[in-house]
């Protein structure tokens, strides 16, 4: 009954950045992905999601240079090994990948009464997150790579997307198929964080520190 | 290459409500399920999450009572077909259900400097649902059922969990064995929302509406 494969997906998922070819993308793959990210739940089945493909050039231009001005302003908040770890990192493949996928939020789809959103409002921004992660997996079973970029202030992007006011940008999605996706993620590699495992995040009936007697007891 | 299994678990996913039985979940299971979660992309490789089992009947029986006041406040706004659909649909089964999983997003974690978190704060938020998604799938692939309750107020919540004030209560959810999964999800079923399909959701360079030349073509 269990899909051993599904969680050598999982495991073998990664946010890529320096790997992606620029490769051609089949239409029936790109079908598969976003078709995938439109199975994902939302709440009152709002879907409130759309896809935005970006291959134009000069659009993926602007926004690359966008990018690179927010990479300076972050590299100037850091100082001494964090600085130079952080100098190391290739944080986006905006022009390398073979397209861009800007997912956006449509807060008016479904309003006023979408059932489940009248009390948590953002619960119609988790429903879009949860279709990005469908849409990540899909990509990595199809041999392609993504890699969310998040370097960029949501003003500029709505701008060149030319988004209505009630629609939000989440996320710019570099996507497209990738020499090889790397065991380790690239700030694990690159010693600018750690992995935590499953241990520290796990609590019985009440939120708890590390050491608190409900701290789950893991297997083993 | 392609797993074909996992295209098939993207769509006998469901958001469960009348179909958990109560049975006990393997630790086993529960370390695959939550261990597929915690390998979900994050911002910074932060992952802010973390995950309260809750098993104990008076915490969920408090916690059923509050979203029961939560449904009425919601019915309270409706009127005619809508307010007879709406009185149709379970919207939860916090008691029935094996436990309930509460997501948590910590913000400090990794704080001040998370890589890629200085221009959009809510990307850690995001990180969070992406987990819940990883989650989500894992579990059904398990066999096991999940339901997302929304109808609720986050500083009921809290004050329950007894989370301090910089963690945040993202998702409650309903986890445990299924007598089975429906193949239409209940707000299809029972007629509060139709699926929206793929094409409405897709534009090519440029955010459009739906009969915009900016429409991407799907095939076939």
């Amino acid at each position: 009954m269990i899909n051993e494969g599904f969680y050598d997906l999982i495991y073998r998922r990664r946010d890529v950045r320096a790997q992606f070819n620029g490769g051609p993308v089949m239409p029936e793959v790109l079908f598969r992905v976003l078709s995938a990210a439109n199975a994902a739940p939302s709440v009152g089945m709002s879907q409130p999601w759309d896809f935005i493909l970006v291959e134009e050039v000069s659009l993926r231009t602007k926004f690359a240079e966008h990018v690179e001005q927010e990479r300076v302003a972050f590299a100037g908040l850091l100082e001494g090994d964090r600085l130079s770890t952080f100098e190391k990192i290739k944080i986006e493949g905006i022009l390398d990948s073979s397209m861009g996928i800007v997912v956006t939020y449509d807060a008016k789809r479904g309003a006023p009464a979408v059932l489940g959103r009248n009390t948590i409002d953002d619960a119609g921004l988790y429903s879009v997150c949860l279709a990005i992660e469908n849409l990540w997996l899909a990509a990595t079973n199809e041999g392609m790579g993504v890699g969310w970029v998040s370097f960029y202030k949501e003003e500029y992007l709505s701008q060149l997307m030319e988004l209505p006011s009630h629609v939000r940008p989440i996320a710019w999605l570099c996507f497209g198929p990738v020499s090889h996706l790397e065991e380790i993620p690239d700030l694990e590699r690159l010693g600018w964080q750690a992995r935590r495992s499953l241990e520290h995040h796990v609590f019985s009936n009440k939120y708890g520190i590390e050491d608190s007697p409900n701290r789950w007891q893991l297997l083993g």
